[in-house]
């Protein structure tokens, strides 16, 4: 049956991003939905927020649409034109290509939980607001074009 | 600010199936959040079922991953295998090209929310397992391909 147990799916607290940009990225915990489902296309990603963690660095998508709903507790959502606090329910979507970095950050006392979507084509890269790094199929890179070194773990 | 306000979106009772499969529809009310937002690859809509409604016939796609959270309320999923009572935050993956045939009904006596995403080739199709239909590029067809007439409106 195709409900997902919720349980039996890794909660990871992984990320590729080079130092010290994967410091920020300590309270989020990461269940691959989609994956564990079987789909191909369709990114579905079940998210934790600790209180102080974020969500990813600032950025934005070259080819892919981008879609979250919160689920429980609170966040707050950064864009270039400011923060808007979300609630359970709240809705948000980028649209691919549109160059206005986004992020949540919990900046609660407990912990906030969302679900977020993908679908386009994840090689055509993005950018970062607030540091000087972009993504390409070659990693992480700063902004001209100079890779960072992998991370020691 | 790309946090979607739900209420500027229209909700569309509206569905292209033929007669008398549009029947069952009338108690669906979709919000085509994705394509408000200005999403192009990544579809993402909000379902309200009145009591009795159903979320569409029994169906798959070929091309076509889907994903379902239940927001509000209580629905059944009917699939091959039988039924499950879905509940707020529970969550559902169907990957394309899997011929097993999904649908939701309200049996209770209150609304029911969801959100609902797809992402893939609505163009390879799919079917319905309930009922002699599919879906093409041509439009609504029985199985041998015969297609339906347009319904009146």
């Amino acid at each position: 049956m195709p409900k997902i147990d919720l349980d039996a799916v890794p909660q990871l607290n992984t990320t590729g991003y080079p130092a010290p940009f994967h410091e920020q990225m300590a309270g989020r915990w990461v269940r691959r939905l989609g994956t564990h489902a079987g789909l191909t296309v369709l990114g579905a990603s079940h998210v934790v927020l600790k209180p102080g963690g974020w969500s990813s660095q600032r950025h934005w998508h070259e080819g892919e649409d981008e879609f979250l709903v919160m689920l429980a507790g609170e966040a707050v959502l950064i864009e270039d034109e400011g923060e808007t606090i979300l609630h359970p329910g709240d809705c948000v979507a980028w649209a691919m290509g549109v160059r206005n970095g986004h992020h949540l950050v919990n900046r609660s006392d407990a912990d906030c939980t969302f679900l977020c979507f993908s679908a386009g084509e994840r090689a055509a890269g993005g950018g970062y607001s607030d540091i000087d790094m972009i993504f390409t199929t070659q990693g992480y890179q700063h902004r001209d074009g100079t890779p960072y070194p992998p991370r020691e773990s």
